[in-house]
């Protein structure tokens, strides 16, 4: 079925019609339409310091070297050589002054000049053989990429995410940790997980000891308004002098805009009385991070479509990056963050970084692997969405159909 | 290429042409022709006595609530949260006084009333959102379900099944094991080798010891047919007063009827004198079940398309369960039941009571696989049925040819 | 989309572009024009040498019995019983005076012809119900079937193998040992990895100590071309009364030839200084084979398109088999033989025996599959190939489009 029928179909403020998690059809185009043209989180700049330092980032059929060059800028290119298309890099992660392909060692420059092809007859242009780029963009210490020829601007989520991400010194960040996961759900439902906190009292039991925006208009107490007034006022005035703003409501913050399609968002908000960092007591976990001079700096929260968000507390920073899998499958990479002079064993330990971020991922992947398997079922109809809790969850079908059917 | 073609191509008395166990396109039709449009055993009322008790039942896409209500009767429901979709019940089986949705807690009654659903708005008309039913039938302790939405009628079923099954008391048995097979052959492979015994021979060293309908009317010879006489009529006397019916020949009973749409049957027939039960030297294995006062009942044989057949004997009963999975795959549970007041250990050990149904069911999901990759090779032509031995593969065949083109 | 459309786009001298890696219609296609249409190696003479002697030879969905038959000739035979189609033999190889269907019996003869079908009805005539057979040649020990009802001839390659093959004593060998590999590498690409000698330097460090062919004419050096001049005047004057010629060049004799549709092809050429046999150290390892009476016979080369080649040494002789195992996957073969009265243990071990092309063959391997990975991604655009060093490559490219476009 066509995708503009079955978007013909959908009614607002309902989900999406079954298809939509399962059809081949629709994932085809969903990355043409939104992976293959959108800003994609890859990875952090300070997992590659040096020139020649590179990881792969593998989507779909393709597989992307993203390497440090010798004059210092993250590039991007496609891991194929120009001679008979072998992957070039083959290990995750690693360190090359030249990219040289395994199979007849034809020899790159990081920045995709091709230097060398023994053997070629000797009127070869070399210069019409450079690698095939991906285009770049680096913002406070995150990479993006797009597989666009003609990406669309990165401006305003640089406008938005610098300001309120440079202090967390992301460029200035050591990696604890990577976890990654193949979730049996669709993106779209990871997706849908993420923007809604109707789910966290149940599913998050360490969620919602630490933040306030699983309270929503219809159950935001007065005593509950009272306790965040407070919370945020501290912070806000603590943090006057930098000028940041503060989401000051209970709820989550609205997100994306599906009219003038924004893509990315960024806020800092409090922390319940008594949680400096989104930790299991609360407490902080390793040395401050960035800028931070003060540990109650509340939380940090960014993120972008269509794959990546980011938790940040004063101590630690959680990263998680979406990949499509295929239309039932999502390959997901969280990243914890320390200080870049942060020791393990010494400043901090495994066991008290990971569990909040790593429980409460670990549930939301649970929750929606049993989502995919019942919006497969034959009997599956679109449901309709809580105005008071999943209005988020309404902006990202809007601004999906939009994108898709646009 | 289209059902009607194949069908058309089919030559009377001949096995079907290859596509019919591999095509995607054949699976299809059977799914929605067959498997989605009659009666499916699902599981026995003995799997579920108390009110909330409930297992699963799985089928294609689907996941089905097989459950106990308040008032004591089976229903059935799309295991789908009416909200955003998710499974509520995840474990194959248990007991739920109320469904609760594990993503955001809306809570149905075991009769798939919506009765709660914290947080939506407050206008929410409740009881447009019960869960989706699925037609259920019960007869003498088994269960049907059929997805169909005007299901056909389960009367001439229920007057075939409930005079000849009560007496073996399933609605008062115990499930003593259950054993799940994937057996990689198409599920009409499976039926057409149930329904033929020309291979017992050689294949079932076990069952032909206890049975007398692996000979035919050319291979059965004066002694066996004096034999045979003499066990039938023993049984007779002994069930005269409450009129069972018996099958008195040698060779299978004759079924289905594809003419009459006959999809269901049950007989009893005499076991091999010495033989009281299908056992591996005949002797009894545990207590006389259901109403039985003596262990000299012969065999209750029952069979329904598409996909379940059962043998019953004086202290146990076997009930075989096909599901589709896939074109080239058949999803098998097999379940021994023992009177409910049986203890393993004390009146019966699963040492006894499995070898014989074991043995000649995994005898057979090898044969189909084997057969399977043979029908699937470029070389395959339809073969002739032997008129003496297979009349119960063609008539399956009239029946899934009459189905699937009417 | 067409294979003639994917054909009329490629660039002579350039890489075949990505469909024709992965895609599963150009897959279908290959299947039809080449794997179902040519003559494919299918084992030695030596693996099947009594009466009722088998293995199997499995392709795509077919299963085939290549069988010895009473008179002593090779045979082969769709593994498919005439009746319900289930496989006749499913052990991968053995021995079986008669061929006997597992499931009801049915009886053939090494010869294919129906002997007995116990049960079926009297007028059955067996004449009709022989198995199906397929084409075998046999030259010099080895054994090739073809798929298709007219396949070509087969007198060009009896004719160029016959003399080059007969003293290599396939006939009179022992398989000292088999290894199977399951390639993730669309079958031509480990083709063109076979036919060019480019990627041999750096991945093949014991294959180049003992072979001149990975020099070309770019690199060989005046004292290279001395060093060659010597050993093949050695081995052409110890040859000179059999008139076997030998390939006297640097680089790797020519193949196949598109034009004139040469898709076998055999020469023997000379080894390195030192080496006598294609092992670690150039030592013999074994017995000398068939009726070669001097350790001093250079190696034997030959290959066919599209699923064989083998070199062979003094004392061992290496075939390789290929066989598709859908668009990205190889599934491969590699024979080791040696003289049928040498013992393992007393005469050769396989220490000694295998390294030589089990470490060449598997270098290969995870070449062809980095280059699968490559050339499936979106970035990927046909490279050029060297003169230099790829003609070869080339010339396969030009004989596989003239045959699927043919």
């Amino acid at each position: 079925m066509k995708i503009e029928t079955l978007a013909a179909g959908c009614r607002p403020g309902w989900t999406l019609p079954g298809p939509f998690f399962s059809d081949e059809t629709v994932y085809q185009h969903d990355l043409e339409r939104i992976w293959r043209r959108g800003w994609l989180f890859a990875g952090h700049t300070c997992e590659i310091p040096r020139a020649g330092d590179y990881f792969l980032f593998e989507m779909d059929r393709d597989s992307v070297i993203v390497i440090r060059d010798d004059e210092g800028h993250v590039r991007a290119f496609h891991n194929v050589c120009r001679h008979r298309g072998s992957l070039l890099c083959t290990e995750p992660a690693g360190r090359a002054t030249r990219l040289v392909c395994p199979y007849h060692q034809w020899t790159y420059r990081p920045n995709g000049d091709l230097i060398a092809c023994r053997g070629m007859q000797e009127d070869l242009d070399k210069s019409l053989f450079s690698l095939h780029p991906v285009a770049v963009e680096e913002v406070a210490g995150l990479i993006y990429l797009s597989f666009a020829e003609q990406p669309g601007s990165f401006a305003g989520a640089r406008e938005v995410f610098e300001p309120l991400a440079r202090p967390q010194g992301f460029d200035r960040a050591r990696v604890a940790k990577v976890a990654d996961y193949l979730v049996k759900a669709n993106w779209k439902l990871v997706w849908e997980n993420n923007r809604e906190c109707y789910h966290c009292n149940v599913n998050h039991p360490q969620y919602i000891k630490a933040n306030f925006d699983h309270y929503n208009s219809d159950d935001t107490s007065p005593r509950l308004r009272e306790l965040m007034a407070t919370a945020t006022a501290r912070l806000e005035t603590k943090w006057a002098e930098v000028g940041v703003a503060t989401h000051k409501e209970t709820g989550m913050t609205l997100f994306p805009d599906a009219e003038r399609n924004i893509w990315f968002s960024a806020n800092r908000t409090s922390l319940v009385e008594g949680y400096v960092s989104e930790t299991m007591d609360g407490k902080q976990v390793a040395p401050l991070m960035g800028d931070y001079r003060d540990a109650d700096v509340g939380t940090l929260r960014m993120r972008s479509l269509p794959n990546f968000w980011n938790h940040a507390s004063c101590d630690h920073a959680v990263s998680t990056r979406l990949l499509p899998a295929g239309p039932r499958q999502t390959a997901i990479r969280v990243w914890w963050l320390v200080d870049e002079n942060a020791l393990e064993g010494r400043d901090y330990d495994l066991a008290g970084l990971m569990p909040f971020w790593q429980l409460t991922s670990e549930q939301d992947w649970e929750i929606c692997e049993r989502q995919q398997r019942g919006v497969e079922s034959s009997a599956y109809q679109p449901g309709p969405y809580s105005t008071y809790k999943e209005y988020n969850v309404d902006s990202f079908v809007r601004w999906y159909l939009k994108i898709v059917t646009g």
